[in-house]
């Protein structure tokens, strides 16, 4: 396989803009193409949904007009949020095919003139679609993620909360020295606590947020300063109803021991990462995917500055898709520009020692299409024999044959695996909303909507019933309390009575 | 580079299906997994618009947990209506770098359940926006590109019609073989004659049709009995009013070139093709880009059966999108499922000759975005040194500064450098509806609308003018004749009002 170089990477000022989607990925391109000194061949565009975001189809044709390279190949490529990382990764293996020498390299993405209840449910449409007609949405799958660590790992409530605030101040910090980030200002522990609750436990402040932009890279087969030197992909199940884990991501764990095998490296050599933080919590957890920290100890890492700018191991020090911004498409190219000028020494803030190796962390959809690139300076001093192989979870390549076609029927009793209350509903559905993944009596994972919004907890136990292919969960305890409210209700109903009928001889008042 | 083989390929039956996408695409997938004997390492999926067509967004993901296979790199791929084949060259790049041994493309679209109305909006939006703005639809777009050739190459309208059902009849004939295709039927010329107009002068029976399918190839490293041997692709304006020609398409001629450098082969090496019909004209001009015959001339191979499987060089043995039908995305796979089989032996219509070459031309939205793959049978004898490079037309590799942000004002006097009556308008348009490509005075070219269906021939003069960003044209011909008409109105007039005096004292009747 030859080897791939990056010769140039630009991208637009991320935020609210008033360019065209196919403008922004103009100027990233040209931005690029400028810094570079190479003709490209080809194009390779990362974009999520420009058909339903911007009403643009025969996107990749479109821009190749716009930027007047028609002729030259191009297509776009896709895989949810994610897709700017996989455009990257279809652009690789071309050149290093041999086939091209000169690839230009596009993610973007355009959300801000839509309202957010409309950008919400498009977002949405990547999850799972049963889940999806509960009500959930993408912070609320996260935030279901983010209970079942909490409890896995037996964090407090508050603690839990203490860490989610540093992850948010760290990379509001970090984006207020980057100049391209849509965010220009760190925010308070005080504006971390009163910003409101999306679905709990995650704030508005803990979710990234909706933004324009575009970010390009020249890959070439040519030497250059900056060495693409290992790239992995993974999936894992759209639903959270298929996963046989809610604490980590199965596609980031095998995209990595794919990519760091390629590089002939272990995490350790890593001097710091470009993560995708859509969510906060989303942070912690990759950060223990890609072999940073062990499982259930990525927390600590925030909370001791280890992933702090001066820290041993730096983490979204350009200020990550949280204060960076999230043009979906975008993200996945723009972390490694992020990733190349960090190499080159030209980014705020400064780490205390040169780095050398940058890893950039894609995630599509829920964790179910994610990227992994590790980039390296040229020359960079190979680690010893001693890289200890990371470890890959097992894959099936041969096509598993799904679960019986006709399930057993559904229990009408289980357990609460995760929950959330979402306060910000899509459209349909009034807040607070409440959500609960229950593994029912066959063992079987189901997403359902809380008659109730109190009494939840990890373990309760609860009835279910399906109405009109949707299900509705009631916790037992509350059921419980409700019951013996009634009892008393009518224990006293009798005495009530009896006051009634003691009281008839009395004169009527009007 | 490494050398790409196939494998495996499957696919669905064509037509109207009850299945889900994913279930299409999972029915292919397991038909070409189970006719190749490798694990898989990775999935690429071309499809071009199902979050329009089906609500699927994220599919990549949705196909691999389907398919039981998750966990495993999965990502689409989208170049309007050569999805399929854009997927393919990616998969192609990705093993013949040597990063995959082993992985499984996949093409399919859903389109059925979709009024027609609704289809053709889909469809449109692939092609330029200000041209979809004057009602313009693929099929008007064919049209006109058709009535272009037509008087390019003189030939009479009567001619050109009876060429076009050669090629429709052919293609019917070829698919009624074929118990993969949508239309399993001959049609007579009576009944070509007797479909109805679409957008003058194609009919009914010039176009393809919609469809649901998929269609799927497994492409390894392992040497197997047929080698993709080259592979092209290229791109054209998006726009029709950006093009230097009409009767060609530079997407297709840049993709060919390319191909059959790397196989090393000319035209002449080829023994039969799957070339993309969308509407029979097509077919004529993509073979004359191809190199099998000088431009202007394709349609004679029609009229001497040079095309038909019993000649010379067969193409669409197949049944073409014509009549093996047109899900968008599937049909770049399709046509290689089809030729892969044709070189195994497996397919009727049988050729005279046992065929060694295939090639196989995809083309994205109106020819803007184009593919050429090359297979042959492992072995099959190499051409001597003779093979004459195919030229390919200049392209840019440098972005071409766009013209003035700030066109000349626009002129109201024009030329008609070609037209067409549309009879199925999208929503909003009433039928028939005249579309012209006028050269204005400045030289730019319009896409305008016409206010009378007649009198239209291309070097007609038109006035011009601009109403709400819209262009309308009126022929000057026309114009004079309507004047004339005023003018001999006119001069009737005083005469009846003579008569009308004289008529004063006649009795009113009621």
């Amino acid at each position: 396989m030859a080897e791939v170089y990056v010769a140039g990477v630009g991208m637009t000022k991320f935020g609210k803009s008033s360019q065209t989607l196919t403008e922004l990925f103009c100027e990233a391109a040209q931005r690029a193409l400028e810094s570079s000194s190479v003709d490209v061949e080809a194009l390779y565009v990362g974009v999520m949904n420009p058909e339903e975001f911007t009403g643009d189809s025969n996107i990749a044709s479109q821009i190749t007009d716009a930027l007047g390279l028609t002729g030259l190949p191009a297509l776009r490529v896709e895989t949810a949020s994610s897709a700017g990382a996989a455009a990257l990764h279809a652009a690789f293996h071309a050149v290093a095919s041999g086939y091209y020498r000169n690839v230009l390299v596009l993610g973007g993405e355009k959300m801000t003139h839509l309202s957010t209840s409309a950008t919400t449910r498009i977002l949405a449409e990547v999850i799972d679609r049963e889940e999806r007609r509960c009500g959930a949405t993408m912070p609320a799958l996260a935030a279901m993620i983010t209970e079942r660590y909490r409890k896995r790992y037996r964090l407090s409530r508050s603690r839990l909360e203490r860490i989610l605030c540093r992850v948010a101040i760290k990379n509001h910090r970090n984006g207020a020295a980057n100049p391209y980030a849509q965010f220009q200002n760190p925010i308070s522990e005080k504006a971390y606590f009163s910003s409101k609750l999306v679905a709990t436990p995650l704030r508005l402040y803990d979710c990234s947020p909706i933004t324009d932009g575009a970010a390009a890279v020249v890959l070439t087969a040519e030497r250059t300063d900056v060495l693409v030197s290992g790239i992995g992909h993974g999936t894992g199940p759209l639903s959270l109803r298929e996963r046989d884990t809610f604490t980590s991501f199965r596609a980031t764990q095998i995209a990595a021991a794919r990519a760091y095998r390629m590089a002939g490296i272990s995490p350790r050599e890593i001097d710091f990462a470009e993560v995708h933080d859509a969510f906060t919590p989303f942070e912690i957890i990759t950060s223990e995917d890609l072999g940073f920290f062990p499982a259930g100890k990525g927390w600590r890492a925030v909370e001791d500055g280890t992933t702090a700018p001066d820290g041993a191991l730096p983490i979204n020090p350009s200020g990550g898709l949280k204060s960076r911004g999230h043009p979906v498409g975008a993200s996945g190219v723009a972390q490694v520009v992020e990733a190349v000028w960090r190499l080159r020494g030209a980014s705020e803030p400064k780490p205390k020692r040169e780095p050398r190796r940058a890893l950039a962390q894609s995630t599509g959809g829920l964790g179910s299409n994610n990227f992994v690139t590790i980039l390296e300076r040229a020359g960079a001093p190979r680690p010893g024999q001693g890289a200890a192989p990371v470890p890959a979870p097992a894959v099936s390549h041969a096509p598993q044959s799904k679960k019986d076609a006709t399930p057993p029927p559904p229990s009408d009793e289980g357990k609460i695996e995760t929950f959330t209350v979402l306060y910000v509903t899509p459209d349909g559905f009034l807040p607070p909303l409440a959500l609960a993944l229950v593994r029912d009596r066959r063992g079987a994972l189901l997403m359902a909507q809380g008659e109730d919004v109190g009494h939840l907890r990890i373990g309760r136990e609860v009835f279910l019933r399906q109405v009109e292919g949707v299900y509705y969960f009631t916790v037992k305890s509350h059921l419980k309390k409700v019951r013996e409210g009634l009892k008393r209700l009518l224990r006293g109903l009798p005495s009530l009575r009896r006051k009634g009928r003691q009281g008839q001889g009395r004169k009527k008042t009007v």
